[in-house]
């Protein structure tokens, strides 16, 4: 039973970034030799979460929209009045979203569906530099 | 320490159609004599979701309803206008709800509350035939 | 490779009571002298949830308002129709954040963001004695 402590460095423009992280994740895991176990794809930092889309590129929108629908950039946010940031809806979305995701492997292979794909979603109101944790524990 | 790769098949109705988990996992749990680790629950597709709830017929509908109200079934959807699946509703239900849970258990027993289940949630618009991964870690 | 079973308890004033949880898990993982692995936040309950935030007190509103605009407090819900509890909300809230957090550590260390922290949320519609079960899993 290993635990390896990896990671990915990606660049992202904010605003509802979404990345797909599957194919670099998939790499990492073959690197590593691993036939059976979860990887942890966590976020470092309070303003991107993880979860997995069928990644085209009507669905990317769409889940920007509903983010926009439900945490308006422009709304009205303590965050802001109190810091400035300006960023007061990618806070609240991060936390909505969540920054931790366990996808398990078997036989070498990620447990995904077909038509589904690991990403990760930059909700900042700026261009970024990016460290996403990869945690493999398995043998 | 071991990790064992299981699985469960289940049929559901779509449209938010939610199962209860909760007795089937135990049971793979018995059977595979764990006493201390967790597991992990991980949705394959695009279109379904877990989470926990207490798993009773009022808050099955409450769930139902929130999920219509944030994410119409009959919104407008760049998924749908691209390929024609009329299920852009579903996907971003999913990736909203994430597909992984992680529960640990202890002494033999997931560490639910008493008035707390696993549930399945598949939000696709149509009939389906589901494997949702469980992955065990423990000992 | 260990795996430890370990706890925190707490008590909330329910309505979105908020906690911070990052110093008191950091502690347990010093305790417990892990250098790498993950450690499991899982809420054992049905109308509570675990995220991670910038934990400063203009988030903390915001993500109280966020919860009441997505799911409010004096909406209508087959639960509290049929139990009368009067907490529906409660439990929906819960559902929708989810009831476990995977953080991976390494070198002794969480690998959260500088503002990154780890949160409970009690969505209940009353105080409360909580436990939080904390699953260590590392060597």
């Amino acid at each position: 039973m290993k635990i390896i402590s990896d990671s990915l460095s990606i660049s992202t423009r904010g605003f509802n970034d979404m990345k797909d992280l599957t194919g670099a994740i998939e790499k990492k895991l073959s690197e590593h030799s691993l036939k059976n176990g979860i990887v942890t794809v966590f976020v470092q930092g309070s303003t991107a979460g993880v979860t997995t889309i069928e990644y085209e590129s009507g669905l990317v929108k769409d889940f920007s929209e509903l983010m926009e629908r439900l945490v308006p950039q422009h709304g009205s946010y303590y965050h802001d009045a109190r810091w400035g940031d300006g960023n007061g809806f990618s806070h609240v979305r991060a936390s909505l979203l969540g920054p931790s995701l366990i996808v398990p492997f078997k036989d070498g292979r990620l447990t995904l569906g077909t038509w589904q794909q690991i990403v990760f979603v930059d909700f900042d109101n700026r261009s970024r530099s990016r460290t996403i944790i990869l945690q493999f524990m398995g043998e």
